[in-house]
């Protein structure tokens, strides 16, 4: 089983993460912090079109306050605004491991300690329900989102704890351990259900694997177990209520199981159904939990789930959910482009699941899809100045259409400052914060190290030490440097958009390097050096041809990064625009210094329609055409300069 | 002026037209009854995916005689079950004009009587509110639909009291006008509000022409002033009835003023927005009284409403509201084809309102738009066997996305039997059962006849004998024997969508006469003849470059007949096709017994896309394509033949 390597022992000083993990160390945290402890400069804006949240403030440290008895005032805020907190300190975690820094520390601290005063005496959290409905703690598993909220609380306090040893945060942590212990499993006194919102299992897990505290894996299984068993569970919870004459408290939705993605047990799970980021969170703590008890029914649903999204429900971006209502998953091959969902958080927590996957199985084929979310569907979450968010990453945007047609109305085209629901802003920071957990992987037993992604960044753990120069995405050659005092196998992802790899490894050189896979070199290293050299083209991609959102279409990337045509680049509205493959394969990248910085935009030299109608409809039209350059740029930076018209797939010729 | 011509004064005897005619009196009107008066045998589904509307039966009738204390029991359906029953009757006064029954009037003087027997003595009648929420009588125009009802009323009463002169059908409408008229108007004790949703104005100006009760004229022209004048008044409305603690009883909409079309006064409307429905039967009753008042502010508001949604908002189907959302219009241009919304109702208000257009200023483009909604959007409102109705008429399906994606809900691929939202299948009724009224159109002031639609029939009006002899749409070649007793013009309608045209008249011919305009002949006939020949060749359609769903899409079009593909006699699918233009261009018509009739299919030679992926992305593709055939099908067949894939854009090559 392979392992992920602390951040701390990680260095990275590449341009393209560094400038990230920066920005949010920088403004990211700070920003956010302000945001939860309500900033009044902050515009909050509702992440779909139903305009009935709250949404005048975050509220979400007062309401620790409040519930604390430190404030006077009310719980204010989403029923798991809670979690933006978590999310939020896990950010912080991260950030401070690999940049320490004693003055955010303190603000950390005092914040663990607020969370610490919140939490009651037996263990339980949650301000939503201490504060304003406590007739209803545990008495709506299907939306109350108690345990998703205390399982963002656990994977925080973990990381805060790895990150400073403070024990006020492992305290905490244990005692929502044991809390949970005492109200759920399978004792008859207990409350045979999980959360309608998967969570708590990841933090469980995580919680176990810091303190080896067999009850945590156990709860977690418990959970993993229970999900489904009982198909009605969460109707009869509702029918609990309403005859007590207490409030359901739900949206309604068509299929409630299916939305809570609790339709069945998880083992027996084929494909991915509902609430997308409730789906993936679920499918990484089945993933993680195979890694602790082996469980190969497990795993072969989790290997199900992972062929159905990775081979017919997944944009090219990495981005997951077809559909706005339910935020959830649809059929196969039904990707539509402007409708969609595709929230940060579902290509997130599929980049989650991914890394758990691969750690059981490492192929290729997994960092390919954390790669794709990484670059792409994950990054176009915020805007480049660290501070606007968007909730769902669309790939194909036109403002008349946005502005008049209610079916869109959960599309923005201008990333906001925060949400009511705000769970993808901290989600971005936890996440993109501690990115270079990806770049390697150890396998302690194999004495193997995965080297996953090119940046440039050294690794030094345990007695191997790895120099990774390169000037990577900017550059095709990677040097690395590598000493060790025994024996170590290296794997090399040789990616699949590369080609023309040659490797020379202390002298001796391997052309033609086959890509889409790991190459493999097994030595003792004394200050030995790699170097690799490949080249990367400009690739026309096709989506298959059963998905028919994508027909007649075709989208473009260059390495890792899809790319988009924005208007304000463009001479001619981008629908005129026609593209062949091999407009594609000839197109050039022409670095370009502009309002967002350093941009290496791709050209084409391509065709456009270029008829001009009057009426709305023309008869055997003479439809002409003229040569024309399109201009495209990195997916992940779209929407950085004002609300404009947006494109991924392109019409063919 | 121009003048509609009472339906019996033309006779149909067409192939196309009279099979329509025919199965609305054999079919659809037994079976309509059947299903208003609690048919057991009925399936009744909603109309769109949510799933709150009682369905269990129509109850239309039995609301009637509970209201009238025949019967016991509640008010059961929509808040506007009655309407069902008032354009079933219009449908069957339409019916007994041209084909008399004795058994069908019967039945339908009994619904007249029960109607009588529901009104109470002061005019009012509608059964919810008489029966369930007398509470609530006028407090809640917003969503009431009172005057609506009551305007589907007038229209029925009118047309059966045309056709039979039943007294009693009169009284009523005469006892609804006075009632309306001491309920509402400009004085300090009246209500100064209008319907939530358009129709009662239609009803008032068709019981003056009938009547010439000023009246009712006076009425209309109150609605159509007080609309939208007080922007505020459905809000104060709803603010009084909480404040009485009265139920509010409307569905959350995001600008209520639009979606109810009072967001400013009918005159300074200038485009096309909210409810499309509720948008056309007002636009529809703007035109029409402009008829009678000649109100010239009101006259350039329609000419602006009619050219926004012909020039920018329509489908080339005629179909019209491009958002499940409202059931409305959104931005110009904006025309989904497969998540819209495309209500029968929508394009059957679309034709009246283009033939009150045509009669104030008769050019030929409103008579293109007539042809283009009954060929089209309103044809495929039922089924060949005329007792299974769309609400939706979609553009494209695709049966795994339907099935999957709940932003398609409301779009279903077998027309139900009924709906628990009834409004599409009597509508559908009244207006294809009246079709004969747009085939010919008076000037009687200037002595002109207008012959808009080429079908075998006989016109006789005054001193005017017109007999048209044709196959079409099965031949093109048509035949006018004419005679009159004073000189006359004739002026006949040349398509947009013929070619090489040639006309004799008593042995003068006129070769390459134009399309697209009336053919003008003036003279004194006796029993003259002219003849007609013209092409018709399959013709491509391009939608304007700004319609962003058609772009890279041809349509097919032959005559009148927009023309679809379905998966059912296709071998690969649909979306795999490559159509240029010189394809559509030399495709052929191949007429052919099937299932459903005798049908000219369209054969197309054209390319299929037939690389085979595995993968749901492939980079640097090679996309082979094939020769193929292509058949397609007039829009207004598909879906008689189970539930299949349908596309009317075709993917370009």
């Amino acid at each position: 089983m392979l392992k992920e390597i602390p951040l701390k022992q990680i260095q990275i000083s590449d341009d393209f993460w560094s400038f990230y993990i920066n920005t949010i160390k920088e403004k990211t945290i700070p920003y956010q912090y302000s945001v939860l402890d309500n900033s009044p400069y902050v515009n909050i804006e509702n992440e779909n079109k139903k305009d009935y949240f709250e949404k005048d403030k975050s509220n979400a440290l007062e309401n620790f306050r409040v519930a604390a008895g430190i404030s006077d005032g009310g719980h204010y805020g989403m029923i798991f605004q809670d979690s933006d907190v978590y999310k939020w300190l896990e950010a912080v975690a991260y950030s401070l491991q690999v940049n320490p820094d004693r003055k955010l520390q303190a603000v950390a601290d005092e914040v663990v300690n607020l969370i610490s005063a919140a939490q009651t005496d037996d263990g339980y959290i949650n301000t939503y329900f201490q504060v304003k409905e406590p007739r209803l703690k545990y008495r709506m598993l299907y939306s109350g989102h108690e345990l998703y909220c205390m399982g963002h609380l656990l994977e925080a306090l973990v990381a805060y704890y790895e990150t400073t040893q403070n024990t006020a945060a492992l305290n905490i942590a244990q005692k929502v351990v044991n809390h949970i212990d005492s109200v759920f499993g399978y004792e008859e006194n207990k409350i045979h259900g999980s959360d309608g919102h998967p969570e708590i299992e990841l933090g469980l897990i995580k919680f176990y694997e810091l303190t080896k505290d067999e009850k945590a894996l156990k709860l977690a299984e418990f959970f993993l177990d229970i999900r489904g068993k009982n198909t009605e569970f969460y109707k009869e919870e509702m029918a609990r209520n309403e005859k007590d004459g207490l409030p359901i408290k739900m949206i309604k939705v068509p299929h409630l199981e299916t939305y809570l993605v609790a339709h069945k047990q998880p083992k027996d799970m084929t494909e991915a159904v509902g609430h997308a980021v409730r789906m993936l969170y679920l499918a990484a703590s089945m993933a993680r939990i195979v890694h602790h008890n082996s469980d190969s029914e497990m795993y072969v649903a989790c290997k199900a789930i992972w062929d159905n999204i990775v081979h017919k429900k997944m944009y090219i971006t990495g981005g997951v959910g077809s559909t706005t209502d339910g935020e959830a998953f649809t059929g196969d091959y039904d990707l539509p482009n402007d409708i969609m969902y595709c929230e940060t958080c579902a290509s997130i927590a599929l980049a989650y699941f991914a890394y758990d996957m691969f750690k059981i199985q490492p192929d290729t084929e997994y960092i390919d899809v954390i790669e794709r979310t990484l670059y792409n569907g994950i990054l176009s979450g915020a805007s480049l100045d660290g501070i606007h968010f968007f909730y769902v990453n669309p790939l194909e945007v036109h403002g008349n259409i946005n502005d008049s047609n209610p079916d869109h109305g959960h599309v923005k085209r201008v990333r906001p400052q925060w949400y009511s629901c705000a769970c993808c802003p901290p989600n971005f920071a936890r996440t993109i914060g501690s990115v270079q957990r990806y770049i390697y992987t150890i396998d302690e037993e194999n004495k193997t190290v995965y080297l996953n992604l090119f940046a440039k960044s050294r690794l030094k753990y345990g007695d191997i030490d790895i120099i990774q120069d390169t000037d990577f995405p900017g550059s095709n050659s990677i040097h690395y440097t590598v000493s060790s005092n025994s024996p170590y196998i290296l794997k090399i992802r040789i990616p699949y958009w590369c080609s023309n790899v040659k490797i020379t490894v202390d002298g001796e050189t391997f052309d033609n390097v086959k890509n889409n896979c790991y190459f493999e070199i097994g030595k003792e290293w004394n200050n030995s050096r790699i170097a690799i050299t490949f080249d990367t083209h400009v690739m026309a991609v096709k989506a298959n041809s059963k998905v028919i959102a994508d027909a007649n279409r075709l989208a473009v990337q260059y390495g890792p990064f899809v790319y988009c045509a924005e208007q304000i680049d463009n001479e001619h509205p981008l629908s005129r625009y026609r593209v062949s493959n091999d407009d594609i394969r000839s197109a050039v990248i022409a670095v370009e210094n502009c309002d967002i910085g350093t941009v290496p935009f791709i050209k084409i030299d391509t065709t456009v329609e270029s008829s001009e109608e009057n009426s709305l409809y023309t008869y055997n039209p003479q439809i002409e055409y003229t040569t024309a350059k399109l201009k495209m740029l990195p997916y992940y930076t779209w929407a950085n300069r004002g609300s404009d018209d947006m494109m991924v797939w392109l019409h063919q010729k």
